[in-house]
Formats: structure tokens, sequence, C-alpha cells
């Protein structure tokens, strides 16, 4: 059962400050969209209908830790670990190492928690929802590993 | 009655990017600002709901000419002028400005086309009504200067 | 000789608006990182150093017609065509079309005027020079299709 | 000696996504322009040269918690509190207040650290660096309120 995913995404120039690099506000951009492929290769997605519901999965915490630059057409592997999950919420890990580099380096480390809610439109509210089954059954927690760096 | 309307920004960091300067599509996000900013200088706003239908302003084209760079934290003040008012779309002309410079510098000039719409929510479209007479009556076309370097 | 290039983008949530479609300046974002994949593709890079000069291509001039919203991931095909070869210059048409639509829904259409420049950093300045060989013996024009949409 | 700032920034239309509330990422935009106008009100810039050298503030850690949905053209407060001061770095805490709200929602709390650096252009390297006086002199860390929620 599926507790990580990695998606590889190239920097693209208005993803870049004048500082030459990567804005940090990125990075986050990256990891949610990481999250998103993620659903996708599930056969869900973050914004669906579950049984007359519209899903949604908004932030409760986002976190990052920056530990080396990122350029202009360099490429990153997000690597999204599945950290927590509980009835209406689900903790990840990313990890995110620039391609190509021997060893490969780590360039960012951040964490999002997110919590299902169902959207009421017509009232313009949000409320906390257990997961859905057809999202829940198919994630479980990774495993930490020995000698974890996290 | 208002035809025009002004709207200084500066320059965030996040709007530049590894060439030092502002990336071109933010200049529609800062012309973008001043309209919803002259729709609120008139009561209104570009996301209202009138006669219970919520009306929104899809864009029809943009368009932007870049003429010089500008920089982090420098300002600009943005000019709108109504070039065109129809029973369902205006038309407006925005001259970029750098604050500051003595003469003022025009470091860009765009236009926008956008559609007055009724969103229908339910079946998730969108279409063409006539701009709202609450909006309508207070906007007019900006005279043409002679000599004009539009 | 490359005269186009074709790129397909996948709608990413921050993509989108309250409108619940992409908004319409990362248009220009899926043409600009089109434009910057069809230099990987000769494999050049819009940011090079050529001859000891650093080279970069401001936008002199962008535009776009929207003509269909576009939601999130959805996938967009970009397609570039080269419309004017110029010694300083070059001129590009985009093509948007929907992916997966039968028949092909066209979204939106736009184009870039794009200048060579040497950036002269010590100074904060850029001049317009020749393109350089290594990548202006590599383009030419498209030919204009018999009965052009465009 | 200055500890704290306050600036206050209207929700722009791109800032929101499908979901109809700000995209989680722009907060970190809106604290960062919070810092950057601190030191404009010190008479700084984070992006200024100080005895020749070039000084930059990359992001070492960036965090955020969010409390409630920030809509647009809703007006938000962030109170910027200088946290921690070292030779080469600085810790804000960040808390976002929706405007006109009474009494007031607090929407986010984030916190940066931040790193100081000298930029080496032709190395395109950044190396820590003490922060330099001129800054360093002006700002101090504010003091823990009583029963502080932080």
């Amino acid at each position: 059962m599926p507790c990580e995913f990695r998606m590889t995404h190239r920097v693209r120039f208005a993803d870049t400050d004048m500082a030459g690099i990567v804005h940090f506000a990125n990075f986050f951009r990256y990891m949610e969209d990481t999250e998103h492929a993620f659903f996708r290769s599930l056969g869900c997605s973050v914004h669906m209908e579950v049984e007359g519901r519209k899903i949604g999965w908004p932030r409760v915490r986002t976190v990052c830790d920056f530990k080396a630059p990122l350029r202009f057409e360099e490429e990153v592997e997000v690597q999204l670990l599945v950290r927590e999950k509980k009835a209406r919420s689900l903790a990840y890990e990313f990890v995110c190492r620039k391609v190509g580099s021997e060893p490969p380096v780590e360039v960012a480390r951040g964490a999002f928690t997110v919590v299902c809610v169902a959207l009421d439109e017509a009232a313009g509210r949000m409320r906390a929802v257990p997961i859905p089954a057809i999202i829940a059954d198919q994630i479980e927690v990774a495993p930490e590993p020995a000698g974890s760096e996290g």
C-alpha cells in the first residue's frame, strides 16, 4: 500500500528571484504539486466529489528547511512520505534532492499537515470530515528508516 | 464620471526573476490589481453579486509592451484608462510609469479586453451578460488626448 | 531545421484562482516555459554564456487571446511557432490546446516578441546584440499554413 | 529600538485559488514583504551593499500555521516580531490578523529564520557573514508578552 511517491520538477524561469535562485515560497508549490500527483497515482484527486460532497484539503501547517540553493533549469526530485494518517488529517514529509548530483544533494526538507474537509459552497464554509475510504484505504504511514535523518 | 484611475505598486522581491528585474508576467498582475482597485473606488467589486447573480470579468485579450526594466523596491504608478465601453465588455489601457524618475519613465504599456459574465456555479459555466447598471452608469470612456502617445 | 516545438503542461492547483480556472497571467508562464524547453531541445539555454558574454532574452511585447477556460489537472499542449527571425530578435506564436478533447479545443493563442541582449552585470545594464550563431543557425521561420487560422 | 513592525496587505485576485481562498504559499509572501518593509523603515534594504559587499538574506527555515481562511479583497495585518538576533542570523515571528473583524481574527502565524550572507557574484556563491552594524544596531529582540500565545 503506497506510503511514498516521487516527482521530478524542472525549475522554471519564473520560479527564480533576483538572487538567482528559486524563491523559497516556490518549494511549497513543488511539494504541493507532488502531493497532488500522489493522489492522481491513486486514481483520486485532491479536488473530487465523494458521495455528493466536494472534498478539499486545506493546509493546517507547512514548514520547510532550506539547505542548498536550486537554480534555473536544474531538476529537483521531491519524495513524499506519509508520516501520519488520522481520521480527518494526513501529515507528509517532503525530501527535495537535486537530480544529477552524485551523491544527491538534499536542497530542502519540508512537512505539511492537511485536513480533509467537505466544502459547503452555498454557505461558503468548510468543515473537517473523515477521509473518504477510497483515499484512506489506499494510503499507509511510511516506515521510519533505521538511522533516519528525519 | 470616472474614466481613469491610478494606483502605485512597490515591486516585491518575489516579483523579480534571476535577470534581476520584474518578471514580465507580473506586469499583468499590477494592471489587474489596478483594475480591481478602480472597481473598489466605485463602491463595487469585480467579484460581486448583482440581483442574485454572481458577476465575473474573464479576460478576452491582454497585451503588454515592455519598454524599460523595473527593479526590486522601485515604485510603479499604473494609470488605467477606459478605452471602450460596450454592453457586455470593457477595454482598458494601462500606462506604467516608474515613480520618482524625472521625467517619468514609461516602463510598460498594456491593454485588457474583459467581458462581463454571470457565473452559473451549479453548471460550472459562465455566460456573457450586460454590464450591471450599478457599474456601467459610473464609467465613461476616456477622451483621447490631442497628440496621444497611444 | 526546427521552426516549432510542443510541450504539455498540467494545470497546477496554484495556477487557478477563485473563479475556478487558470489565472490568465499563468498562460504567459506556460508559453515561456515552452520557449525555454524549445531552447533546451536545441542544446542551448535562454540563459547561457556565448563567447564570454551572458545572453538574455527580455520580452518586448507579449499578447494573449483567451478562448476557453482551463481547469485544475487538465493538460494543455502549447505549440510554439517561430514567426519571425531578425538579427537581434525573434517572434513566436503560441497555440494552446486542451489535451484529450476531441476535436481539440483551442483555449488560448498568444505571441511574444523577444530581443537578444548581452548582460553587463557590472553596469547593471543590457544591450541588444545579434543572436549568437549557435542559436540562430538552428531556427527557421515556420511556414504559414494554407488557410491558416492565425 | 525597533523590535516589531506592522504592514497591511490587501488580498489580490491572483493570490486566491480555486478553493476561493488565499493559496497558502502566498502567506509566505505577505510575511516576506513585511520583513522587507521593516528593513526599509530602518533606512535599509534586504538587498543592499555594505562596505562594497552585496548582502542577502536567504531563508534557512520558514513555517506557517493556518488558522482561518482569508478571501479576495480582505485585508490582513502582518505583525513582525524579532524573536532572535545572532551574529549572522535573525529569527522573526509573524502574526497575521484579518483587518476589520472585531475581535481581530488571527488567520495565520508563521516564523522565518534568515541568515545574512555576502554574495560573491563572480563565483556565484554566498557565505554567511556578520550582520552589518547599520542593521544589527537598529534591531532588538521583542519582549515575550506575559501569557504569550507564542
